[in-house]
């Protein structure tokens, strides 16, 4: 089958054309600029990368394109629409509604909706995308794949805010948790790459990217994750703060005369280890500013390792038990320091790093000695191969 | 040497008299409603306690009643003033400013006036008490003992918050962490109970009190603790939320048009586990109520017991080790339940409770199995009698 699959932004939509047999990609690329002005970048294998600028004052206009440049004779990849068999679309909040990937309906779509409360930026413009699939391509399967599902099988101990119960009851607060679709898709892969049957296990997730979260996996099961309520909790992050101290914006507030919507947005956008550095969000620099005697970088990758370290702590006595953890997403992969800086001293854990094999990036690779009782593997993520395989495995049932 | 010990709270006037040789308690009492009416507990040992109504329009004159009542034929305990050798005062928050005692000098309190910003509840209070004393006691040797002190061994890596540097920088927004002096009362005293010497030893200090933090101490030194730049932070509390999604306060200003100031006030009296059970903020009353099957006290109790436990993890993984824990305060040394639930399942690190053992109540005792490697203990804390002991270590230098 070739599955088409499409990740929407408020002004962006990324896609990828997916063979489910070979689960090679087909073609790949991504619309920014959308309702502003419009540029697609397109990629169809063993062919030229190009890229053109374009009206797109729509995400229907969009997906006209991102459909159009897949047909072209010279640079597309496919012949018909026809041969797309079905479409996968990633969807930020399913909230409590959704527990697993579904079949789109116009049932689904009212349930989608009634979430955009809790991701009023995110869902609605998934939803658009979805509307505009549904235009081009009529007649043709589509699935919702969430990132909080893979989250909803937390016991309530885990996702319960000690808040007042009525804002629960009444506007469904609680820790939801991202990352789902990648938390799944690694650490079935790290059971494994242990050879071990995923319901007998305990894992810990490190997905530490430009957005970072940690979860505990125990019999396959997320039973704890990072991330809350919304994408700015748990570990800091490019430029979010994760967890503080909740009296800090009052704190804020009364020295600076901010609104609680101003100091949200700082915390979303001004922080992280670019706030703290005053340097970079990206890694890289901050790798290269700690080299050159920064030390703002230097505190910086510090608070962002011990802050892994403690998860993997706390996870490992949620889950009475560990018996791998790995590194994914974009820093997981592709930062040896990121990754020794956070496992360090945990030998009592029964946790030791091969300082050479952990040198390797961007590889699926183990990177703990062979005397380590808790296995540790570089895992690279594939969050749109898991949308393809979700959306197959939900058409052809 | 007799010591005075005092702990001004915004209308209240907590005292003891402690007799530093004997380390015995000669009289303690409260006065309530200060600025209100006006209410004094007596009680010299030996001698029957009583109350008196009594117009207190200030510490000042509360600090009369207090010394009045010591000194009473009938029911006080000393014949002079000039007995009193020393007072110790408990100042919530030194800043940056304090990591030790001090004995309070013209300089010292205007450094204690320069903290006010960080507790601007407690500190004046705590000042106008010191000013109280001086003036009812004038020439007597007197001493600050901050409640921050003891963490201000912490590393950058875990005082640091991750939001932009300039509000430490310009408001010194970051960790400082509370209960100090009963942190470092009650791990001295663990690692004597170990037979250790405490320079060698990785102890976890759970102080779970109406307020609660834990503590990670490592050679004797504080290296993180759960509260924050506030005591709003960490752990689930009595009424406070502890550590949620910051987030969240956008959210329900959102949803119900309430400043970040009463959000804060909700987020700091109403929540916690009394928020979450609806029932009450004693955990007698939990206790109870998850016996009569009340489902929400079952959960804000396995909320509570959850978050201990995966600071212990955490705080074990950021030592790199851990060789003891100890509980204190009202409901770690009274509440078997807790102290069970909190080290369930964590025989993957070294800790077997002996549920025997655990049934005391307010008692010391080692209340781990004789074969765990990590020996968990209850010890009561005593921060009156660490302050006193403060005072006479500076006073008699």
């Amino acid at each position: 089958m070739k599955v088409l699959v499409i990740n929407c932004g408020s002004s962006s939509l990324k896609y990828q054309l997916i063979d489910s047999d070979t689960e090679a990609v087909i073609a790949k690329g991504l619309c920014e600029r959308i309702g502003i002005d419009g540029k697609l970048t397109h990629q169809t294998m063993g062919k030229d990368k190009y890229t053109v600028d374009a009206a797109m004052p729509d995400h229907n206009a969009a997906v006209k394109f991102v459909l159009d440049a897949l047909l072209d004779t010279d640079k597309g990849a496919i012949a018909s629409l026809s041969e797309i068999d079905a479409v996968g679309h990633r969807i930020v909040h399913g909230g409590e509604k959704f527990a697993n990937s579904v079949v789109i309906t116009d049932e689904v779509m009212a349930a989608i909706e009634e979430c955009n409360d809790l991701a009023p930026l995110h869902n609605p413009a998934n939803l658009i995308g979805i509307r505009a699939c549904q235009a081009h391509m009529p007649g043709v399967p589509m699935v919702a794949v969430f990132d909080t599902a893979f989250h909803q099988t937390m016991p309530d101990k885990a996702y319960t805010y000690a808040i007042p119960y009525e804002y629960y009851e009444n506007y469904k607060i609680r820790r939801y948790g991202f990352h789902g679709t990648s938390h799944s898709f690694v650490s079935k892969r790290l059971a494994e790459l242990i050879g071990r049957d995923i319901k007998d296990t305990k894992l810990i997730v490190c997905h530490l990217g430009n957005g970072s979260s940690i979860t505990a996996v125990d019999g396959g099961k997320s039973v704890d994750t990072s991330m809350g309520l919304t994408p700015l909790a748990g570990l800091p992050m490019g430029t979010r703060s994760g967890d503080i101290d909740p009296a800090i914006l009052e704190f804020i507030a009364g020295k600076e005369g901010k609104s609680v919507e101003e100091i949200t947005t700082i915390l979303n956008k001004k922080s992280g280890v670019s706030g703290l550095s005053g340097v970079s969000s990206d890694f890289r620099d901050l790798d290269a500013g700690m080299k050159d005697g920064n030390d703002r970088c230097r505190l910086a990758l510090d608070v962002f390792c011990y802050s892994v370290k403690k998860y993997i702590g706390a996870y490992a006595a949620a889950m009475g038990d560990l018996d791998a953890i790995a590194f994914t997403a974009g820093i997981g992969e592709n930062n040896p320091y990121v990754r020794r800086v956070s496992t360090m001293d945990l030998s009592f854990m029964g946790i030791d790093i091969d300082e050479t094999k952990n040198e390797i990036r961007g590889e699926e690779q183990k990177i703990s000695t062979d005397a380590s009782k808790v296995q540790v593997w570089v895992v690279p993520t594939n969050e749109e191969l898991a949308i393809a395989r979700e959306t197959v495995e939900l058409v052809t049932k």
